[in-house]
């Protein structure tokens, strides 16, 4: 059994992760830490935990979680979670960071985009980007993985191999994504309340969401190609689940039908990718692993449809996804 | 025009309240306040008022807004109320106060349930309670008119004529009633989250809901039967709208048929007291001054649903409704 | 008073329209129209209105309303629209037609996108298109009215004076749309159904929505510049609103705050155009007859985004708004 | 590996037990069957089991199912379950029925509730009922099960313990259930609508809820106590999860903390029942085979709050459930 921790365990993207751990049969979860006074049992935070994890939520002490540990998934808020990450990863367990400390791969750019200096420069650049679908390799033997963003999983999944091969063309890229009102956290504040959200749907951040150079960087190291995509985020009425519309323009003599059947090739060996001839909806891939692709032609665009949930494929089940590729399982353990 | 001002102006039931003035012909609102610092326009925190309403938030001056205003609403947290609604009382302006600071009728009952001292005991027990369908009278000549709670006037309307008719027993009263969510306010907390509300239903509060005093007083002083109702508040994810399930025993030889013939005569003339044959639904009386309600027999109960928007005829039209009759307007203007 | 009657009262449209002209100082509803049998009053289908709206749904005759109506509203669906829009405007009555008969203005293009010959050829192209910011003077004189879809209002109103200001170029733009479900119908539909709905977005009828050409059409119309959209509607799960997201080149040295500037310029006199500063939600203007709109500027590319109540200023309030104008009262009555 | 069946595979109990099936480690899937013509892929009636299920939708044929299935699981609608299940048990596969077909144990109240003669008079009171928190023993060797229905099981598995314990009494009971809408099933319905559910809470069917007799005779068959429960179904805007909230009154000297502490006694074994301290809500359960429950004491009264998700407790998961004591696999095997 590998034995887990979780750091930062009183959010919802916590609770998913310790709901798919506890389906995993070779994890242990030995530790939850939150900055909670008093040790209060964890199902008193996450009431869907009763006995099912009997764990106090303890302050977070490096150390101590080494001993206790062989795995830490880091759920702590970016630049907190780094210092953290350094402590325990210096001190020789794996983590999983699911904050966005170590995406970017230079503290120039995350100083610029998030406003901090980074608290553990040195593994800034040297640790590989979870998404299994394309660094398995790297992931394999890391001592440290940086898990994807929600919005760049579902927009670089689709992207990054159309570019790859060539099918559009890098210089004029819209991605315009809709998410569920879970990615942004359990923090109460007014804009995520249910009266404000409900009935509701808005842009936010254009052209100053964080994970506009996330998307690209990575579709940049997976094509090779130079894209600086216009990204605008927006809020929809519903607990999960980001969808995701890209616009695109056809390279050569590329189709729809060619188009999709490139991407259907392409993804065939890839467990979670699934490249379908409908419209997805985010319901069908809500509380699972999945992401759902298609295309369409229309005008002389691309438009490019991908969803998953934002807090499986777009964080926990896709740190688990992670988690099976570092320690050997096969990577749908606990994830189909 | 009579000239308006609103205590409390960022919440839910203020925002309702300008939306229903701004549609009155006689009204023009002449001031808000809020605790906001630097004026801002109230558009800033209600975008829904942009060019509709052009004043700025500014601090609660009682002797200030005495001069600008013919009438005010307090919108402001329980305690609070009293307080402001006092000063500005004193002052020779009439008062419509949306808080619980007036409804119950004896200070040490006030004390219990509210774990406050008063701050304006002389009044309490004089002032009307404003339910326009029973208290009319009291309300016209009123200084200060206490505007009920959602679910007291949700559960009134439908049992006290039933109770006053001797067609219910009165020792055997159960009120389980559902609420949106833009009842409990729009002060950030983490159970009003989108997140933790949507998809969830839960009972809160169960025999320490501070509407139950109320329910049991207004109930006794319509009927002139002393009643101790088991009261049950639900959240429901929506965002308006309270419905109510009584459950009572018949008293005599009442019937379906005959208590609900006697509930339809009882509320002939009452324009906003829709008594219908169907089960009605909280959507039926959205955005609406309307309390829908019907009766059911079943295996000796007699079943009793009634709904209404708890912003409208559950607070702010109500407060609107109560504010006609006070200043001899038709009672439905700017309500239908 | 005019005499109003409504064609095909059962669905949405026709209730949002019924309850605007219930507060219309100067109109008096005669008669509503419905293929159900056996006259049963309106209030068994919309128990919303109750007690409100006392008439029976009555079968279509044309020749009996043009005696009982001054003005007609069609709710009915296309194709079945012209036919009786023909016989009642033949008749002599003035009407406004919120299907999508009458809005594209050559018959070719009607039956190439609506898949029908046109019941009503010799109007095609001769009927004024209502949309009272840019129309007024035609729909003032008008006998037939062809109200706007939605979509097209949503997406017009941004767009329109920025290309005919030539502040953005004609030949790329993109329009992602994100509708409320009540913009389907009340027809019972696998696809609409609730549970199929709720917690979910998706993506529909890219590049074949009927809403296409009537983008192109009007906007063509009102900018004299020639624009083929590419058009992405989603259906989001919400009863109401439609955001829209337009992605559009910015033209010579035009920047956010120029644009932004001169939009709020142009629309300074027009009552239900609002240009903020802040990034509208649809529950800004849920319910009303505004349009809101905001620009941002993001990599080289103007970002535009537009929302507003699907089944008012989308539908039914603006119909109320075109009625105002061809029968002289000011253009917001029973609007605000 | 124990082959699996299921009849009327297009509905969401059918989809909900797909899923649990597909994590089962001892079953495989070999048949799902619907009326729908041309053997279409399950996939393209439920996206969600793309890559997942690969079969194809057949008629139903009971000899051929009895050929390829060890089990069979009825997801038909009443009365046409009856049919088939007769035909594959008699053919010596052993059937969990999720229609309410043999809950009922005489054919007189079937008739009498259900409106219609059974298919399979023989069968009825014979075949257990599927709550395995009681009936394990003789649901370990049935050839048929009679799989509970959503309320019942929500009402019967906090109320049929306290009665049986004497610590509420049998005479007065009422039941005031709050579903999702994914109860109501697949078929389009006008009242099923997104747009008439989302924003909306009523009740239904008053005294006529088929659930009635099975709830009454449920709890009788485990308490020995003869009741007549009032029961008020409502329908609630989300897609999963019925909260239950009961109104008793205790027996004897029994208090909240005597009632609660007996509770969680009795159910300490049970894996799937949690007895807590806090209100729980359905997203406590949602997607799980919890129930959850609790109670409180007010004004004499013992008030019930249980919960449980209406496709898993409430159906497909307690299938599973039947499935494994009849099979001899762990109870919670699939489902934790």
């Amino acid at each position: 059994m590998v034995r887990a921790g979780i750091l930062g365990a009183t959010g919802y993207t916590a609770l998913e992760l310790i709901k798919i751990l506890l389906r995993h049969p070779e994890v242990q979860i030995t530790a939850v830490t939150s900055r909670q006074a008093g040790r209060p049992p964890i199902a008193s935070v996450h009431p869907q935990l009763t006995r099912r994890l009997d764990l106090p939520l303890e302050d977070l002490d490096a150390q101590a979680l080494a001993e206790r540990c062989d795995v830490v998934f880091s759920c702590l808020p970016h630049s907190a979670s780094a210092s953290s990450v350094k402590a325990i990863a210096d001190a020789g367990v794996r983590v999983i960071d699911l904050s966005a400390d170590y995406r970017l791969r230079d503290t120039a750019s995350y100083e610029q985009w998030y406003g901090d200096s980074h608290h553990d420069p040195d593994r800034v650049g040297k640790v590989p980007y979870g998404l299994p679908e394309y660094f398995a390799e790297e992931i394999r033997s890391a001592d440290v993985v940086a898990n994807p963003g929600c919005y760049p999983s579902s927009a670089i999944l689709p992207l990054a191999p159309l570019l790859k091969m060539e099918l559009i063309e890098p210089d004029d890229l819209i991605i315009d994504a809709k998410s569920g009102v879970s990615g942004a956290g359990r923090t109460p504040k007014l804009q995520t309340l249910y009266a404000e959200c409900n009935e509701s749907l808005s842009a936010y951040n254009i052209g100053r969401h964080r994970h506009t150079p996330e998307i690209d960087q990575v579709i940049e190291m997976i094509s090779g190609q130079h894209v600086e995509v216009v990204f605008t985020p927006h809020l929809a009425p519903m607990d999960r689940g980001i969808l995701t519309t890209s616009y695109a323009r056809p390279r050569g003599h590329a189709t729809e039908t060619s188009i999709l059947g490139a991407l259907r090739e392409f993804y065939m060996d890839k467990p979670f990718i699934r490249v379908v001839d409908h419209l997805p909806a985010t319901k069908d891939v809500a509380m699972t692993n999945y992401c759902d692709m298609t295309v369409r032609s229309s005008r002389g665009r691309v438009v490019i449809v991908s969803c998953l949930d934002n807090l499986v494929k777009g964080a926990s089940g896709a740190a688990v996804q992670n988690f099976n590729v570092m320690f050997g399982f096969p990577e749908t353990t606990a994830l189909i």
